[in-house]
């Protein structure tokens, strides 16, 4: 039994460095390395992806975990070894379940499909792009029919992202969610708008950066552990249990970009560098999922950096370090133009309050499609009904409506909801640290976050993946994933800053 | 044979692929890794070093190479596909003799060495590292005896960097050298001095990193194929055919050791990004030995860019970068500044006349700790020892003496003497260049080197490995490796600056 363990660990450490690699492999080629490195680093991933997926796919690892699973109830449920055990099954399962000729397919299917997409996207051309989207929403009804019968045809989907989710679980918070989001945005609309244009200077560059480093040194952020370069899209990439590295993007006449990118990424980083040392080189040495993962770096953006106690402490550095754009603005009217609430097209640049909308329109509209509810020639309208409907604008045209995102391109069906899981999580958490930590918004206005990390990093970090969401956040919240708390914190917050 | 061919490519590829992602994965650590990820960094190279290990190593790879070798007599004996079996053929007989255990044993303990010389030299704590490079001295042996019978217990590393080079023959070649650098380096000491305290002002590092980038430029540098960094030891490091990096450091106060460092690890680059790309992810897309690629970077460095037509184009456009400290010296003594003699501490710093007595010292003392005949605990004083016999100085501690070097660090015992011969090969390649192109002074007054580096790609770089180093330069020009043309090019030289 102890010698099995050893073998799984040993097997499993060697596919988690071959899948980190490929991590490194990919950062290199978004940071550093020169333009024409790209075709053989095509080859080298491909090479990389193919030995680790051979490993992962063995018969030695299958027989190994089978004989493990016979055994793991008499361990302890909680221990390391029971969850790597666990959680290695199911990923074997759901993989064995899938044909190897629809995987390789669907690395086809999708390689192709988002680079027509990118072209797409700048011809703001949907017809381009859309047989490649009905190819894949196709094999991601195959994909479903291998998991069947399944409760609900997005369930399998949702589960690569989300272990254990269901999506009647996730329909049943985003119906809570919605309207209220509706109502609230509508009441913002009805008072008067706050003032940001003082963000829209000029922000010299590297002090930007430097600022954001200030930011992230009182995170937490180790640089002995990590670091921070800039990239087209920003990204958090883990390469060891002491390596991860953010990265961020700088808009010289937009201030809150760059430096929201960091705080976000950085919530990222601070998750992966929490993880307990003896998960180390194993799965559970990851994310709990998508939306756990999201909650963290929410919770950093917005309940953390994006309160006016934050600013308390950051905001007299700022204005010392920008007094040209920032001397005439106080901290009031700082704090209430970071949180300017206004229906927007685009979904990474939305607001805390109107966020979660954009991703229900695209949940409802995945389902709709695989139930082949709405064609997919049809996606463009419906797309821009609901952004009338939700929102009140509309796109227009469909490069600022339904080609936005690369997700459905590169297959990601199931994707989009963990970010809106995310924003509710973060709520539920930050409830309960404020619980037990009373005086958070007073270290925070000293600029102390050490608590808040601590606590992080004590209930939910140092788990890694050893949890399923839902049994995760049960276990620090004493409650199931639920939306008020995240909707109480937003009316709250918004409340005031509109007076509502 | 057609299909074995092609069996036995893709193999080599994939193997190809590895290596350069260990090269990717070591080079990412010397320049932007977080100090903390050494040690896991270490277990992804060892997980990579020993798959491709494994896969160099499987019968597979073995029959095919065996198969094809039946039939090499029949095929033209220099085309590619012969090269390749042949090469394979002699490396895999190498590395099975090899076990994988000490491969991948080694990787692990010279990863964790360099980040502990990297302290111990900034400590100048030899003890520190005394242990790792006891484990390493060891583990050398051991390597040694993998390959017994040996003529010698030098061979089996030499061999490596040096394939099918002999420790006698080299030793041969040095006993040559020694005496007439020796009586050389005497003579120079017997005369007037040259003034180079120019060279000692503040220089600016971003302007230095710009000249620097010029020069590279009119080299025929390719920055959409390679780039340059800082690291505290420059070197070149090849992840692609398209993808060759440089690196390299700046002293504030001496302006020749970025530039010389940039033009040093051009010359690799160069050699590298001249193979045919019909050799392009197979162990012959490489350079023919440490040696010739040593020729490569010395010939740029010291045959080109510390001569005085390379200055005489240079030298003005330098004179504008820096007036301040330049405009009161002409560029005759400019250039017999940066080739001024004068034994000192550190290898890399050290002059033309004086560069192989340092390698001669390393080759002896790495010989003597295989051999047993110097402890290494004894190391440090031994290295003080023969500093005073042929150059007649003494390091003051041990990081301007034994510790200055990574190379035991990352276990390359058996590597020094390449650069000794590479400045042998440089002097012979040199004469057949300057007798091929009779008016290659005045295409570098000026700024012109295309015309070099077209001879140098035609007549070494796009053969890659294919022929063995002793075979290669006797193709290029008649004679084995002979130090005859290299003591002509320094005698005559520095008869000339020193007026011997």
């Amino acid at each position: 039994m102890k010698k099995k363990l050893e073998q799984l660990k040993s097997l499993l450490h060697e596919i988690t460095d071959l899948n980190h690699i490929i991590a490194i492999l990919g950062w290199d080629q978004q940071t550093y390395m020169p333009e024409k490195g790209a075709a053989e680093r095509g080859s080298q991933i491909e090479t990389v992806t193919r030995i680790a997926h051979l490993k992962y796919t063995s018969d030695e690892l299958a027989d190994l975990v089978e004989e493990l699973m016979n055994q793991v109830n008499n361990m302890d449920p909680d221990s390391d070894e029971a969850c790597l055990i666990r959680k290695t099954h199911h990923n074997l399962v759901k993989q064995k379940k899938v044909s190897t000729e629809w995987v390789s397919e669907f690395a086809r299917v999708t390689t192709v499909a988002q680079s027509v997409w990118e072209k797409a996207r700048a011809n703001s051309n949907f017809k381009m792009y859309q047989p490649h989207l009905e190819k894949i929403v196709s094999m991601r009804r195959d994909y479903a029919e291998f998991f069947a019968p399944y409760e609900h045809i997005y369930d399998p989907m949702l589960d690569d992202y989300e272990p254990g989710m269901k999506t009647t679980e996730t329909m049943a918070i985003f119906n809570v969610l919605r309207p209220r989001l509706i109502q609230l945005i509508q009441e913002i609309g009805n008072h008067t708008q706050v003032d940001d244009s003082f963000l829209h200077q000029n922000y010299d560059e590297p002090r930007q950066w430097d600022f954001g480093v200030d930011v992230l040194n009182h995170m937490g952020f180790d640089w002995k552990r990590g670091r921070q370069d800039r990239t087209a899209h920003p990204f958090t990439n883990t390469f060891a249990m002491d390596d991860v590295r953010i990265t961020t993007r700088f808009m010289p006449d937009y201030f809150p970009s760059a430096l929201f990118s960091s705080v976000h990424e950085g919530g990222h980083a601070l998750y992966e560098l929490g993880f307990a040392r003896n998960l180390a080189r194993t799965p559970l040495a990851d994310g709990a999922s998508m939306a756990v993962h999201e909650s963290q770096s929410r919770l950093w953006e917005n309940l953390v950096a994006r309160s006016l106690p934050f600013w308390k402490f950051f905001y007299p550095r700022l204005q010392r370090v920008f007094p040209a754009q920032l001397s005439g603005v106080d901290v009031k009217s700082f704090y209430q133009g970071i949180n300017r609430v206004q229906p927007s097209l685009i979904r990474v640049e939305s607001d805390e309050a109107t966020y979660s909308l954009h991703i229900m329109l695209r949940l409802e509209l995945e389902i709709a499609m695989l139930k082949g509810e709405i064609a997919v020639k049809d996606i463009p309208e419906a797309w821009n009904e609901r952004m009338q409907t939700y929102l009140g604008i509309t796109p227009p045209d469909d490069a600022l409506g339904v080609l936005q995102d690369i997700h459905w391109a590169f297959g990601g069906i199931g994707y989009f909801p963990t970010y809106a899981l995310g924003n509710v999580i973060s709520g539920q958490i930050w409830q309960k640290i404020n619980s037990d930590i009373p005086d958070l918004d007073q270290q925070m206005e000293k600029g102390k976050f050490s608590g808040l990390l601590t606590w992080l990093r004590e209930n939910i970090h140092r788990y890694g993946a050893k949890y399923e969401p839902q049994d995760l956040v049960y276990r620090v919240t004493g409650s199931k994933i639920t939306p008020e708390p995240y909707l109480n914190y937003l009316e709250k917050k918004y409340g005031q800053i509109y007076s509502l």
